[in-house]
């Protein structure tokens, strides 16, 4: 499965519409374009409707919002909506404040999004209202790091997924991809990874270039971009070590890594479970 | 020709204002940094006028572009063709949208540009108002893979060069320099670059410092710019090669390489032609 | 001092709110997480004071600057000053067109800045409301090369933070770090530093970071962060020249460094003095 819908990706060389933040942006691109994927920034409302008519996925990112952006955000996401296209959401910072917050949730509501990817904070902020963030990192309480800690998170995931409609993705140590029927488990990836800015929204923008070849699949195609960019967190990994470099050497290594990334290695290497 | 060229750039040292998208501003800035030029971006429309002014080119990109740096743009441009600089335009997406279609002529209309470079259907949506474009990338219809589509291409930059009074530059596989006389024809360069974001825009930034320290050779400025990064993509491609590396660090590399560039391998190297 | 300055960045991992520019965001991010310290990075109004008040320190930089960030810039000051949060300020351009330096006279008298670091000749600017900018860099004229050019430069330092109750710090090939009582030089880094875009945006995103951990000690923390970060100059150096390699990696090495610093290598290679 994971082999195939990689393969996809590849093959069909989906445009992925970003809306993304200032922060990262750059890094989402090169991934995007690591993974065979052809990205198109455009946040400007006169042109996100014939932006997104011509590409095979949304990808929508919080992490420097402003009102522009957000207006912009709905006007292409309801669009997208309206193309059938997987709309792929990272609520960066949902939690840390009121506006991250209550935007994330509107998008949700308004523009209805087919995946949503966050840390345990962030999603737990959407799920319950209750938020713990500390600024745009995973709060040491909501991190899943036992057995029930991993239960706990998965009813969440898939409690909030029943009101969404939405596949969620919780990202951190151990991933979490839910529907309301099914769960799966990945272990890829590396702690390092928390020490580069990005790693989240260029795994979100992943996302959405395997859901963008991969239409009728999301949770699988979900999975499959989350076990390929945590094996490539671990390859850029073990480089690190063997070369003594450190962690923007280690960003280097990632998007290396994901534009070297082949479809059998994947499938020998990832560390996945489905519940 | 070229050796002198390039020299210029390192010794005069011209300080380029860009006015230029979010997504490769880092990269345009460390690209110019690394030839030697002064990079400096402003798009605050009460400064750019006092920016320009301190200036020796004006870059001008339209990546992501949105209504606030769109009046900057102009009013930068009014300002550069005022005092006499070189002014060197990239509609980044031209034909992907209305919108830059739109904005793109107004540019060249409004402010008039002394160089244009883009891909060659971003050019051909600007000549002949045609749209082709896969998003950002160029149409496969476009490429110039052919003796006969070359021609086609050189003239279809020499009309529009024609009308628009700007030395004109397509680049792909083989890149091609025009003015309403002459055409030089270029060779450099590794298809790897394709899978970089802001190889296009660095290399328009590239343009913008040549122009500006060889302000009355405009076309020759613009074609030993265009030598020299298709040279240093050769040169990045070969130590990915070597190392065994993915995209990113190509693109460190490719910086790298223009930081180290001397006039002698570039003299030496150079695959160009006029006709 | 320094090794238990540098500890404290690492053991309490302070969250640094960051208004900067677009040009060099993504490497301020990488050069926080490198130190241990934790960005966020919003320039929204509608939430700046709250993202402030989850903060440890607060980051203005004007390098690209327009309407609505410098509002948020004003706004998140004036919050974090009632917080007693350290504010640190990069006066980018200042001199380079008044836009710059009245915006930046205006956030130094309306908000009260912790510390303000720049090149010799933005601070000039703000010192003495003569300019001399060239660009972004420095000019020539004002360079400290010379003992008498300390001296001169050390005063005109101290003679601006008795005006505006900040540390400033003047850095280049001397750096100078004084308040009204008492001053510092340090003689680490290297020059190719500043053939990198975002040195010193990334340099100062640094202090915010060490101030942010060492609250009761502003001038100590400021001239830790800049030992710190020329040291990183220098052993990234070392490896540029051992690798043959070029600017855009020796970017990468910089971080890498910051990444790999530890305490006792900082402070037995630190090169300071107290005067």
């Amino acid at each position: 499965m994971l082999e195939s819908i990689l393969n996809n990706v590849k093959h069909r060389k989906p445009i992925v519409h970003c809306i993304t933040n200032a922060v990262t942006m750059n890094d989402c691109a090169n991934a995007l374009l690591a993974v065979g994927a052809s990205p198109i920034m455009s946040d400007d409302i006169r042109e996100v409707e014939e932006i997104v008519s011509i590409s095979s996925a949304l990808y929508i990112n919080i992490g420097t919002l402003n009102d522009r952006t957000v207006e912009s955000m709905l006007v292409a996401g309801k669009k997208a909506a309206q193309l059938g296209l997987p709309i792929v959401f990272d609520p960066v910072g949902a939690g840390a404040s009121s506006l991250r917050t209550s935007i994330s949730n509107m998008i949700i509501k308004d523009v209805g999004c087919s995946v949503i990817r966050g840390n345990a904070s962030e999603i737990k902020s959407l799920a319950s209202g209750i938020s713990s963030t500390k600024g745009v990192d995973v709060a040491a309480a909501d991190v899943v790091d036992s057995e029930s800690k991993l239960i706990e998170t998965v009813t969440m995931a898939q409690k909030l997924s029943m009101t969404t409609k939405s596949v969620i993705a919780i990202t951190g140590e151990t991933d979490i991809i839910a529907d309301s029927q099914k769960a799966f488990i990945v272990r890829n990836g590396n702690a390092l990874m928390e020490q580069v800015t990005g790693t989240g929204c260029m795994l979100t923008a992943v996302i959405a270039a395997f859901c963008g070849a991969n239409k009728d699949n999301l949770i699988e195609a979900t999975t499959a971009a989350i076990c390929s960019f945590g094996l490539c967190g671990e390859i850029a990994y073990d480089k690190v070590i063997e070369m003594k470099t450190g962690t923007s050497s280690y960003r280097t290594y990632i998007i290396d890594a994901i534009s070297l990334l082949e479809g059998n290695v994947l499938a020998n290497r990832a560390r996945m479970e489905k519940r």
